[in-house]
């Protein structure tokens, strides 16, 4: 079974209506307040080499994405970690404070345990006027698709490009780009981590249209041959862009790097170069 | 190094202020939202023979926890779930779930990862007006300290008095408890997690005061010998009671049983029966 099997399965027991976007949504006085939470841990999530400091940093821009991805603006992180030897501590503490104070949040507590494997849960809260959240469902026929930057460079990087190793270690969630996406009127977002066809078809899941794109507008990682990069680009996992629909006319938005990569159509589909695109992409797997 | 010296070590990272209690603090609009994570896992946290049912139920009663003891009424909880074997997570949620339903929270999202050894970070947030927030900060000289139950009975479950085994796998969170004594107005709250001796410390370390208690109030668990007993209530953890510390003309509250067990003091000291109490209960430990 994979992850999202398994999520199917989560729909029967939490409202499936929550599980619809990157973040859950909570009502905080005339605000949106957005939370989300993510798991990390040492064999799956952090490339061999990586310092303590990079890990705390990741571990901490992948909740600040799944805000962005709403529209929102960042506040509190709190960082649950279950740490194999306590001289990693400070390294990891010091990259998520690091990466908060970035982007405009404050870490603000958390929990410790002891684990045999470095294990990381980062849980992120942010806030945004209700008539600024942005949610996967909203879509419509005649939209443009785009996203933020390039794709596949994560990926590429695992591969030994590593003129894409700081995409890979460091990643930079769009947050100043999710906030001024929202205000700008999108119609729908999320970010792209697990690669942009698998995050296609989640769109896809929850919207009463479908999404096709062409393959030479994607925004290819630089230095990869371009067969290669086409496959990273559709199929790589690792991505802190957002992948997002909008009505034509509001686009360019200020300040805001964007790529059209396709439209919005009727047909319940997702297409590339007028031809179903294959589901495939970076997923979580249990044998058995 | 043990817990509570990379709890000093985080004082440097994070604004000290923000780690002096069991939960965060957000404004909220007119509210103030308290947040709190946690992390759990198998073969620290979860007792032999658990169901998955109850680890769910565990994961969650936890945060609640947390929640209940600033005085707050809990809202929503995600649930970050790092699963050894697919098929068990429809147990973990559901307990989950049912534990969210039976306090009046939601469970309303969360992430999946496949991992070696089954690992949950359950967060929870609550609401509570400003006023009738509680925080570990605030116990005064002549106020009485109390608790909500009997101490130690989660540990005598493991040692083997089966009587209490329900307490040890199917924890209750006071929520309605510490909801009503934070509108009662109690000085200072937290929940027992690692035994009473401990919080106590705990207490002392924000507290401008000390505490003095009397070992022969102490609530025991039923049905173990008393010198064994009182060894539980001052040095076992796993307890979700909650240590409060209030003028002794507020008590009784209403429709809350509350063990009174000594008294705040002037003297920077945790006493029981006049001598130092000694300093010690259930810590995560690190080697080197």
């Amino acid at each position: 079974m994979d992850e999202r099997g398994l999520h199917r399965l989560i729909g029967t027991i939490i409202d499936p209506e929550r599980l619809a976007d990157d973040c859950a949504v909570i009502p905080c006085g005339d605000l949106a307040m957005v939370a989300s939470t993510d798991m990390l841990h040492e064999t799956t999530d952090f490339p061999t080499g990586m310092t303590d400091w990079q890990i705390g940093w990741m571990a901490t821009a992948v909740t600040l994405s799944d805000i962005a991805s709403m529209g929102a603006a960042p506040g509190e992180v709190l960082l649950a970690v279950g740490l194999d030897r306590p001289e990693r501590l400070r390294g990891i503490m010091e990259g998520a404070r690091d990466c908060c104070t970035t982007f405009g949040a404050e870490l603000a507590g958390g929990d410790l345990d002891a684990h045999g494997e470095l294990t990381i849960v980062s849980t992120g809260l942010g806030t945004v006027a209700p008539a600024y959240l942005v949610r996967r469902r909203g879509a419509r026929p005649g939209d443009v698709v785009a996203v933020t930057g390039p794709l596949g460079e994560a990926q590429a990087a695992l591969l030994g490009y590593d003129r894409h190793i700081r995409e890979l270690l460091e990643p930079q969630p769009r947050v100043r780009e999710g906030r001024a996406l929202g205000h700008a009127g999108v119609s729908a977002m999320m970010d792209i981590s697990d690669g942009l066809a698998l995050s296609l078809y989640d769109l896809l899941a929850v919207n009463n249209c479908g999404f096709s794109i062409d393959t030479a507008r994607l925004p290819l990682p630089a230095g990869v041959p371009d067969d290669e990069a086409q496959e990273l680009a559709l199929y790589g996992g690792g991505d802190f862009e957002l992948l997002f629909t909008a009505p034509p006319d509001i686009l360019p938005v200020p300040g805001v790097t964007a790529h059209i990569i396709g439209e919005v159509i009727e047909e319940r589909a997702v297409l590339a170069d007028e031809k179903p695109l294959e589901r495939r992409g970076y997923l979580h797997e249990w044998k058995g």
